[in-house]
């Protein structure tokens, strides 16, 4: 794909608010999310300044075609929009533009304020899959857990490293979680216990959702992977540190990931981050031919963590950039693929911790306060919110995601 | 739950080869399927003899009720009707066994022959998660990997370990299983290639099929687990053993398992299954609260492995029993809940590969051959049936779950 009229940073809504400096909506953006007004149904939209544009209104109305004689709408989740795949996305978004467009538009459209409405997880999240492509995350944890000499596991370099993690806990931005129940054994601790996770953290994600699958026994490319990734939302892949170091040997993380993730409400479209793609960090070794990208897909994404103790403002504890990232998510994809495991509509692909190359660039509590050594994990009632948003001539904001930590269950 | 009438070994069907010695679907098991018939829809039965009950016609009929005003059998899947939980499953069954029976049934109920349709995969999965809960498989491969004295890892013994497997790739018995391409890396080599799985094997496993969900941030006790459980399946979590040792350090295995998982058709509920519970395998140490279990509820289920190499009679070269399994399926889902992850109907709880005390009785291929040493892994074209039955006063089968392994594709 190439830039296009929809991208031109000239171009201005005549919804005012989208127009403003910095706003996160502007016309170039139109992320798609769920939403609900008053109890009412869930209904699909796209974000326009400080407004939703309800597209499925616009269906109904027969404004906007993007499957005729079918309702791809009306379910209250992205998937069957998704379906369609790329060349009705691109449809829909040039005709979206067209209808908001300060010139030619039409000013009779059904828009809602975001601030009266409910968002809703925007996808039925069908897999959920978590990878570990930050080099200066795996390196830090690494480090810290194997010693220097050891930080980059051997395969590290040559592949993605992925697993498989929980999609019935995929929740939307704002669903307050609860800390974890777990088994938790200390270093000076004979036999483990079941407590509440001591050692509450987040990771700061960016999650590519996938739009078209794969068949089964079907590898792809990575420039097919690439055309089948809809959009991106922030991720927060919620971590119980003392859980994962007792449980994760052999087989990975499992009960310590478990718990919660939550996603950004709005998708931000692949096509509206054309213009932010960026050259991936140098290789080290060369890549397998099936990992190879003839074109750049690293994306220079601006991300922010704020902390805000029970009571008390928050701070920015963390500033760092997507485009560190080694493997972009096309190489994910990929990679997940390359085995002939189908990928589906609705796949949710983490990138895992996106870390910097300076301390305040780590996503994570666990790398920020060396493992509980300067700082403390998560407590109760902290609330966590990322941001994130490219600069072009203009600002694609990604909203953000949030949550609160709330105190554990009782145990059974 | 304790027996009831639907147990009686005394009762006789009127379809009469289900009364034939050694028949794995007398009237006391009625497993659930999901068939179609001359390319017609899907629909909803239970075996019986070599016959289907056709029950998505019984409700039709209004002979069948499990949900007044409502189809549940209507989806191709179970699902709906697993939602409507244990009453309900409990409910049709003493139905249909009461339709079935040789005095006082019906006999001009809608019956299909076995040998005349498609099966298809039973339910909608919605997550799968394999478990690692045979001590003798864990302690067989751990002693393979690192050694005797490390074999067990320090967690075994206090939880079930278990990872999040790949639920787009789970499939009906009878589907070919196409060989993997994967990163794969010799010991005596440099760098990894792309290149197809050297080291293809099955792992013979049980799956628990979880009928209704639990709530996010609610564990479960193990009491509430078993009841969650709506039946079993035979699984094969086909395995790339080559992609896997390169892979799966730090995060577990990924694509080494996500290629295809086989199971068998039919769903054998847990009511069936009542009386073949007995009692788990010592505790070396105690288990916390949590896991701790008030009645026996490890199966006593025999299990065979069949291989058919390409035009050749099929070989049983496996011998076992789920009884062996250190943690039951009701342990697995308890751990699985504990960190407040939400169950949900439809997923897909495998055991992990059962192995038991002598060679013969081993689920793998890994341990057969010890690691490629004395024997072969699956070659292209190999067939690999899984069998498993009850036996008490009658056989209570599960049929079989079956693949034949396909060349890799080609690398794209």
């Amino acid at each position: 794909m190439t830039l296009n009229k929809t991208h031109d940073p000239a171009r201005r809504s005549w919804v005012e608010s989208a127009n403003a400096a910095g706003c996160a909506f502007p016309i170039q953006n139109l992320p798609w999310g769920v939403f609900s007004q008053g109890g009412g149904a869930a209904r699909v939209g796209v974000a326009i300044g400080e407004m939703i544009l309800d597209v499925s209104a616009l269906e109904e109305g027969g404004l906007v075609v993007p499957a005729p004689g079918r309702c791809v709408f009306g379910a209250g989740v992205l998937n069957p929009f998704m379906a369609l795949g790329p060349a009705a996305w691109s449809k829909v978004r040039g005709a979206l533009v067209g209808l908001l467009d300060a010139e030619g538009g039409r000013r009779d459209l059904p828009l809602v304020a975001q601030a009266d409405v409910v968002m809703h997880l925007p996808i039925f999240v069908r897999s959920y899959t978590d990878f570990y492509a930050s080099r200066e995350h795996a390196t830090n944890v690494g480090t810290m857990f194997r010693g220097p000499e050891n930080a980059l596991p051997p395969n590290w370099l040559h592949m993605p490293i992925g697993y498989n993690g929980r999609a019935s806990t995929v929740v939307v931005s704002g669903t307050p979680v609860r800390r974890p129940l777990g088994q938790l054994k200390g270093a000076g601790e004979v036999l483990p216990r079941l407590g509440a996770s001591e050692r509450l953290d987040f990771e700061l994600e960016l999650g590519a959702v996938i739009g078209t699958g794969s068949g089964m026994g079907q590898p792809v490319t990575t420039a097919e992977a690439w055309e089948m990734i809809f959009g991106f939302v922030l991720l927060n892949d919620w971590s119980a540190r003392d859980v994962q170091v007792w449980e994760y040997q052999p087989l990975g993380p499992f009960q310590s990931k478990a718990f919660a993730t939550s996603i950004s409400p709005w998708v931000v479209t692949r096509e509206a981050l054309e213009p932010f793609r960026v050259a991936p960090p140098a290789r080290e070794v060369d890549l397998l031919p099936y990992l190879a990208e003839g074109e750049d897909r690293n994306l220079d994404l601006h991300l922010e963590v704020a902390l805000a103790p029970e009571g008390q403002a928050a701070r920015t504890i963390v500033r760092t950039n997507a485009r560190h990232l080694y493997y972009s998510a096309a190489q994910q994809v990929a990679h997940h693929a390359i085995s002939g495991c189908a990928m589906e509509v609705g796949d949710l692909i983490g990138s895992g911790t996106i870390s910097g190359p300076i301390p305040e660039s780590c996503g994570s509590l666990l790398e920020l306060t060396e493992n509980g050594k300067r700082g403390d994990f998560l407590q109760d009632g902290d609330g966590v919110v990322f941001r994130g948003w490219c600069e072009g001539g203009y600002s694609l904001g990604f909203g953000t995601c949030e949550g609160v930590i709330l105190p554990a269950p009782v145990a059974p």
